[in-house]
């Protein structure tokens, strides 16, 4: 990779790394709050290619909510607009598991990044794919030609045991006839897809096609189209960060998406994609360091879609 | 202006103006109502100075919340960060008149997009100018080299007779401290800085500083900073259209703002600005043609910042 | 029965039967939708004994929501003030399942007989008991002297097939930590409460205690404190309607119970209990004729509370 | 007055008067800042005309909201039920002054007891009568015997100048066309009637006619029918105390009304009228002493009428 962003991530990586770290550790599923606190890692894949690293960035994390964009991206590309009559497109407002805009908009998510609306994508790929477990899983090996990507039971599991708003989220949802499939199917895929586990090199690398116009940087395939990728980021952009969304734009100004585990992945269109890893969060749910961190690379490299 | 811009800008035009308009005449200004409903014009300019127009750009409209921007800059540009511990910049997920979330954040407004929030920047900038209405129109006058521009008193006061909910938000943002001067004079400086017209030829000549990274193109005189212009551009893009802000990040995928006369003016930043008139409006309060035309010209031009 | 009391009974009765009944039978239980819509009956039972019944008043039908104020009555009784701890006293101001307040209030239901107010009090009786189901049955046996008194598994079985909104609402709870039992449990028991089945001769002296400062009127056995009947009387009159208890309260005057299966119970302290059963329910799903001959009948005698 | 009350009223004033009074004075008011916190008084008027008072019950105290039982009566006793087509009669189960009710409702108040119906009854008022503030001095100067009540302009401009949410309030309403005056009128009237001043003897002599079927009990004049005063004091019960309307009725269980400057007055239908002041308020704006007096006088006279 060019010395210049590689300048400006060192540097950045160095400057963050100094600060106090004022979040704290995820403890709604107990099994994330066993991470070490300390953890910090940061990787950039550009579009050409090439990549680079600093601090833990080969650490395995819970990518938790970013799972999300994926399994967005699948339903999308197979049953596209139609996909907009069970999901808004507009952020929410409120935290990522409120049901209060639910009821306003009886069932009908905001968005598909909140908690509703990606249970409703879960529920929308169980009624597409003959086994979605394992046929979301082939996708995302696919798309990042990473074939070892998988599951964490651990995680998954600890979640099951505990995440009983989701539950509610996914009845009420039904309440409103907008779920398909039993409630129990959904939430059991949900809480897989958001225990999938990845570093920060994988997780970057894993993104790029949204950086690339929706293709593949290795081969050259096309993931899902120009004008659906442009839709997935503005989404991201406006919605990625739940209550927090405008923050993010405003300070960061790229599309991007977190997640409780204390992973964040942004984009760069046609440049690259970066992912910033650090376990401790925000009291808006996002990680302290991952956010300092993008502000202060998009600041230096004066980069941003804006 | 080069010759691409224009086919597309043309096209477009002729496409959406053969549509049947699905919108309607705000009404809930008497004054707004008198316009011809049949109007539409668009015009861009681009930061190279060309420009190009089509249908109706010369004739004057009413510009209402897009006035919303210029009086963030002037106030932004003034006292800088400050200003966000008035206002937040969050998307607001409701109306544009909404008490509701202020209630939920105690007189705190969401983005300074939101009728509350603007009337919050005002009741700033009558603290912090000797006569914030002469000195506010000078300093449109001077960033779009319009020495004419002035507010319309008969748009004004057709306003003030009927703006009971504005009053209602003014006297509510002040019962929790944060309006500092008499809710009166904050209310009549809003609804002047509300009634300014413009062309859609004034409109994207005023606006090309924000697609210029705060830089004037006639003189190359810094209108605000770089870091401020970027943050401005976020929150058009997670703010500029109420509650169908993420739809038109999502269909347009540009920063952008609406007014309820039926303007829009969008940017794409290092590249240009635009401004489109129809005055009939769609559901959410934004022009339905002007929604449609914006949406064609960056389909069909490959460019957006996503 | 005094001649007084019959013949407002009777002249009640056969006015409001003359009435084309404006409400709808419940739709969302499906087995409820198989009840013949023109059943309509009255039973009063005073607390001398005396009694008298008109129309259809010797038909069994399901008590559904009434049932909360029979497991209130138990839960308060062994448990005392300690109750209120998990559980308010106040009127809800919105619909009888919604979510919103338990988001607002932290999971603290409104009061006892909102739903998740009612699940937080079967939450309760399975933790004091050893066999909630059976000895909650046992109760109120005892207290009606009707041995016969038994849960209809036709009904549970229907409302446990597609009672969503309630599975989400006790998982909701959960969530915040105000339900100790397995959700599945906990439903499982409130289904069965609301399947309870009775006459207007049952319901009216089931409740005869509650007209009686706490006292079974057949054998003056105490069932609960002369206080904390006066209380379980004042929840009926603030809250016993859902959003219609201030309408109940301002036609009726009289502390009350309504149940979607569209029988109403309401008591006149030291004097009487009168049950109601029509099936077809307004839109705020309490009985349509069973409010109209209640208020007939506090009219006419010029007895309500007030 | 018999014995057993006055006994009743005297140990019930000597035990609260050793309590720590927990509450605070209003502060938002400040005029009512300036009263003696230590004020501690009440007084008893039975409908044989008997009365007893203790403590300062001989102290003038701002009657604040308890003067919207009196607007209510006047414009019901006027109009009759065409009155409900712009006021509910439901509880708000949210704060005295909240907004977010109007919203979801369209400008319809809960109830008349909330501000927002207590200024939609003054807006009646003032439509029906030629001069509003004169003619409901009368009236009350009429139903009290006491020819000398009257406004207090100290209060009522203090109220004026600060009174923010209330100009918020009136003109919300307006918005939504629920006001036909000018809002300032309307607010005029509003600050006026909440200013009156009376002692706890004249205010438990002015409400004698609520508990007397509606008839002034010093000369059988009637004031407003029998079943227009059940629906009054049934919508005291419900709506009389904000959001603690249900605790009042739970703890006291009497149809009462309380003020912000610490009076409350309620009462037992067919016996008597009681009012107590005392300026400290708990965290629901209700007077702290106030309540646990009328609790300890129900509960030990057992006279409530539940």
């Amino acid at each position: 990779m060019d010395s210049t962003y590689k300048n400006i991530l060192i540097k950045a990586y160095k400057n963050i790394n100094s600060f106090k770290d004022e979040g704290q550790l995820a403890t709604y599923i107990p099994e994330l709050a066993n991470v070490d606190p300390s953890m910090f890692g940061v990787h950039m894949t550009k579009i050409d290619g090439s990549n680079f690293g600093a601090g833990d960035y080969l650490e395995k994390f819970s990518i938790q909510s970013i799972a999300k964009v994926l399994t967005l991206t699948l339903a999308y590309k197979i049953i596209g607009e139609d996909l907009w009559k069970r999901i808004d497109v507009e952020p929410s407002g409120t935290k990522f598991d409120s049901l209060l805009l639910l009821e306003t908009y009886k069932g009908i998510p905001r968005n598909p990044f909140v908690n509703s609306g990606a249970i409703v994508i879960c529920d929308i790929l169980i009624s597409l794919l003959d086994n979605a477990k394992e046929e979301f899983l082939d996708f995302i090996r696919d798309i990042s030609d990473l074939p070892d990507l998988t599951y964490s039971d651990k995680i998954a599991d600890s979640e099951k045991k505990t995440g009983y708003k989701n539950v509610a989220l996914c009845n009420f949802l039904k309440s409103f006839g907008n779920i398909k499939n039993e409630p129990d199917d959904v939430l059991d895929f949900y809480f897989d897809i958001c225990s999938l586990e990845m570093t920060c090199q994988q997780l970057s690398q894993t993104f790029t096609f949204l950086a690339n116009k929706g293709v593949k940087i290795s081969d050259g395939k096309k993931v899902i189209s120009k004008n659906k990728t442009k839709r997935i980021n503005a989404l991201m952009l406006t919605c990625g960060f739940y209550d927090e969304s405008g923050e993010f734009a405003f300070r960061v100004g790229l599309p991007g998406k977190s997640g409780v585990g204390g992973g964040i992945v942004a984009l760069y269109p046609d440049n690259y994609s970066i992912a910033v890893w650090s376990p401790q969060l925000n009291k808006h749910g996002n990680s302290y360091k991952g956010m300092e961190l993008l502000e202060n690379v998009t600041t230096h490299s004066e980069l941003s879609i804006f």
